[in-house]
């Protein structure tokens, strides 16, 4: 970790506050001391590090861009953005979970939640107490979401939900499901409970990637919630896409950890790694991928913090976020290719990172808008149109 | 598998032998049908397929361009190319035994060995009743094994190893490893059996890469071994190199049919996906990914055809061999790295098979000779100057 | 010259007859000492180098692929692309001037012009005492010729034509023009002759591209020819495509010439220019874009020599042709750009002639379907799926 | 210049100042109304538009960033920036002679010259009534001017200089010639006025990049100067390096420039040419490449920004100016290229400014240390080890 902590060579750094440093010191910390020893076993057992969740929620890192009326830490969106990438310096699944929890789960309830809603869920999810998922994609609308079939009937004094939903991080684990849904054909938010008669959420087994991340399938089978559970303020999929914009700024910034381990872990192994009598990273053509690596982390960073600097003061719109996401994940992963390629040998077993970062990021560049779906995101602005179909 | 086979935009079937083809038929029939159903699990347990070996034997499959006098097929080198292929269209560890057993340990006891070692070893490890591995890398030396430090010391009437080898494949399953090592200074073959006394292979756990391939280390202390198990007609590193060589025109064989099988995949799944109410394949940027996978694979298929050609005719040299070693196992990585897009979310779960290719690949980009390596290795042929070191 | 004439990695000559290879011999030698000391002032000064026209004619290297009863050279497609590649060797714009005359006006006519219309021009456009152009592409209608607003009507004993053609090499010094129009709403071929009332043919000055041809608008204002100029056994756009195909078939071997040429003067430079007191050949970042040229020639020669005997055995369809084309003119251009990265300053100026092939590939990545509609076509024929619009 | 001004993704402009501003606008005015207009044909022509020179020193542009006490205008180096950018928005000429001017003649002088030359020439070069060139780069020593071979004597009363310099912008229009030579084993810099004995500045002709500049070679013969041309207070080849330093700062603004000005021409001609029916902005292809533009065209902006308020408070060192040199200059070309994809067949012509962008852009990455050589710089840095040879 040392190397890239010394490695600021835009004195960025010195564009951030104090409390900002103080707090990507402390995710820092935490990460590197009792995340890191253990992931790699995890990883390869393919199971979720439960254990994780309420360190994250004791240390404020849940949702912690959210007013601390409701229990979290009502810290800035840089500050917020520091903490996704410290966690996902140690793992994407790390990060994805708190991604959803944070920007998929509280930020809905939060934002369209009634305030019983808010008072009853925000500090149990931020203290980490309880487990939220987020159901939108389905399996035949993965990039085009708007074309969901999960229905919900009203009766005098419920919800009936019917549908299945796909993909969903942390679906088996969660307590609290936030389902969109079609109601009169208008899409809504609801609060699905774990033990819902008609609700189950198996989990998707025999990953490549994200293995230290629980994803399921969620599946609603005449499942009857009560008509509280309903967001109330949710008008329509807009909702649903705002959601995804915070849980993208969030991934913007933590692709930018995951580039930054894997630096770090290919310039140490080109220092100490002798072959033909010298380090290697003393042959061009290594030096040429490290300067790569560097180039893309210093441009990434600049990128998100000027995005950050825009959400604290509202003018962050989803396009800057498509421009960011897409542009750090791509980055995040070519770098990481890169890096496995220094790693040569080394580089396929675990007692190095970079493989299963690399294998995380295909997860990332695809989940929250695939590369080519921000593409054409961006390009619609750019043009004025709409290239989709 | 239809598709690919019925791809052939070039013609390039009207330039194999009908026996070739044949060849090709059966290798590909026996991967769909056995091979296939069985591969994920086996990789996601991280478990060599035992099972195969003995079939691979039986089919004639395993050093199958050598001579039918010590048992082998006596195919030619087109043949063998596309056995390769069809083999690793199933997955890269499968392609790897075939590889080492024929290339790396066959070769070497054919070329070098004692009439004796050829009568007992050959039959044995061509039926796969033995099998066989090879050791020449080492911890501390990769892309130059001219260093190598494993040493052996001649006493009255046998030799006496130490030292350690890296990277062996099907090292802790093997009946026979073929170690190079340094006499008097010289490097020299020797055939050391498994049960040697101070011979260990154990195994390189936790891979995210060739799950479905056994990767060792070989440790030899004061491993000593009979006089007649030096390859006798050995007299340098040359030796080692020329079974590379063997080995890597294998390879570049094989990493088409890894490449063939991930287009396959990605091409059904653009054909079958409806998103937006079309097939994604109608999508100008899913188009240009399958055209950049169908436009190398068949470039990649004209240059292993040559290369056979030459090979058959005595005409191919090593630096032909690094070219195609270089080319065909890059652009594969990138079909798969393409075609995992297409995939989107569904490519990183093992109902489809392109992550296990594109993991396998990245060590297939390493071994026999990294892809920089072989690229100083076609620059020191093009310009006469040597820029490794 | 020297070098690429000696490299041949894959003995790829050795796949060529005798004949084959006399041709291109003779080719090369013009090129290079009767072409080559003279093209770079010509294109500086942007003129077409009129005098190469009756040289070629003498030569054969018109239309050479047509048959000797029409005064044509009757050799097979593998020596007419063999001619392509090298004429390109010397100048895009020298290739480009015998692709129109023989792919774009001779085949036409060869094909459906009337036995008096052959036996009139074959023999005069094969000799170069007359020039010819292909009229298609129009100014607003360009990868779509399809919606072409030229259009003919037939008066008692003659046709009348208006509109414009755009982008016409040879337009401004042709003897007789290959206009495609509209016929009653048909799509038909006619021969217009230079001094024809009504049509004019400006040229298009001030390009950054191919200085060395000729580009012309063609106009036709109420334009009379007489009825025996139509093409009789034109039918539609069809025909007009198949025109295109042949010279796409010719400018997939010659972008090999221009690739080659830059490959040549690269190499030499590399090896002849010292830095840091060595020759910068020496150098990993250097020799890794060596590798690449030779790689992709390679890779390029055998896609187009392949093409050429399935031409041979008419086998050839236009998708394979669209794939050689947008190969070797991209891997051209990437190989240009980097031969004059290689040349670093001394890139820039005329004593080297690789930025003017880098310059002139811009425009044969262009003409005759640019590199995207390419992908589509191919595109088009692996999935069963048109996306061009 | 209308769609770039309002493409503002990430709200850049809230960060400069309204000076900033202000300034960049009278640039943009100038070049807009006054440059654009002639400079296709000056570019044709391959001549340098001398009727620039008063203007831009009337308008305060040269040497911008030097104290007003000298005659310059003091801003700050944002600003100064800015002004680089706008200037290669109309041609990398242009701003190749205000680097030149401002960074590499005023600048020596200001920093290492005596009093009275700061007195003598600043004002003159500031104001453009005097031009400047700077000598440096040999014929032989291109990437390490360290080996510099050109020699100064002292004499009594003088300096007899010999040598000759290579690749000078600027040269054979120059008043002045701020020249690097050895005296007595170190390097130097010299005032070597226009008409001195023994000095001569032929013009390097035919050139395919930066037509619209002058580039000479510097030819000294026993060339004779006063002692008070010496610079007196420079001491090593670390003075030459630190101008470099200077000039490769605006560089990476300028390259910006032509990077806007190929996309804005892109995003128009996407936007108004219809193909199939439709603008082809509605392409995915199209807008692909359009998003790659905006893209990076962002990240290079906030790059140099941040690279501007280091210099500004002198925080700024060399690696981060090759960072942005070699990315920004790197991009600019990449965007120049595909712009002129889309532009196609116009994309040759010099209605279109986008070829002359992208042509000029090859000497741009060539010179003031090449691509591969800020490479090397950068890898130095981030490894410690140095692998220029």
């Amino acid at each position: 970790m040392k190397k890239f902590e010394s490695l600021d060579l835009y004195h960025i750094d010195s564009l951030l506050s104090e409390e900002e440093k103080m707090i990507r010191s402390s995710v820092r910390e935490w990460v590197t001391e009792q995340f890191l020893p253990v992931i790699e076993e995890t990883y390869q057992k393919a199971e979720f590090p439960l254990w994780v969740v309420p360190k994250l929620g004791k240390m404020g890192f849940l949702g912690s861009n959210l007013p601390e009326e409701y229990g979290c830490a009502g810290i800035n969106n840089v500050a917020y953005g520091l903490i996704m990438q410290e966690l996902e310096r140690g793992d994407s699944g790390l990060r994805s979970f708190a991604s959803v929890q944070g920007g998929l789960v509280m930020y809905p309830i939060f934002r369209w939640g009634s305030e019983e809603q808010k008072r009853y869920w925000l500090p149990k999810l931020s203290s980490g107490e309880k487990i939220g998922c987020f159901g939108l994609t389905e399996p035949d609308f993965g990039s085009n979401p708007g074309g969901m079939k999960t229905q919900v009937k009203a009766t005098a004094d419920s919800f009936i939900l019917n549908g299945a939903k796909m993909w969903i991080t942390n679906g088996s684990i969660a307590d609290v499901a936030v389902v969109w849904a079609k109601l009169d054909g208008v899409v809504r938010g609801f609060l699905v409970e774990k033990e819902t008669r008609g609700f189950s959420a198996p989990e998707i087994k025999n990953k490549h990637s994200l293995r230290a991340s629980v994803t399921s399938e969620l599946v609603f089978q005449d499942c009857e919630i009560p008509r509280e559970n309903l967001l109330p303020e949710t008008t329509g999929l807009k909702n649903a896409l705002a959601c995804l914009t915070q849980a993208r700024y969030g991934i913007a910034w933590g692709a930018l950890g995951a580039a930054m381990a894997c630096y770090d872990e290919a310039l140490n192994y080109a220092l100490t790694r002798i072959q033909f009598d010298k380090p290697i990273g003393s042959f061009q053509l290594i030096q040429d991928k490290l300067v790569y690596m560097a180039n893309e982390i210093t441009k990434g960073q600049l990128l998100v913090l000027q995005l950050g600097r825009l959400k604290d003061t509202k003018q962050m719109n989803h396009v800057q976020v498509s421009m960011a996401k897409r542009n750090n994940v791509y980055h995040a992963l070519e770098i990481a290719r890169k890096a496995r390629d220094i790693l040569a040998a080394n580089g396929i077993v675990s007692e190095y990172q970079t493989m299963r970062h690399m294998n995380n990021l295909e997860s990332v560049k695809t989940y929250e808008g695939t590369h080519d779906i921000h593409t054409l995101i961006i390009g619609n602005y750019l043009t004025g149109i709409e290239a989709f179909s």
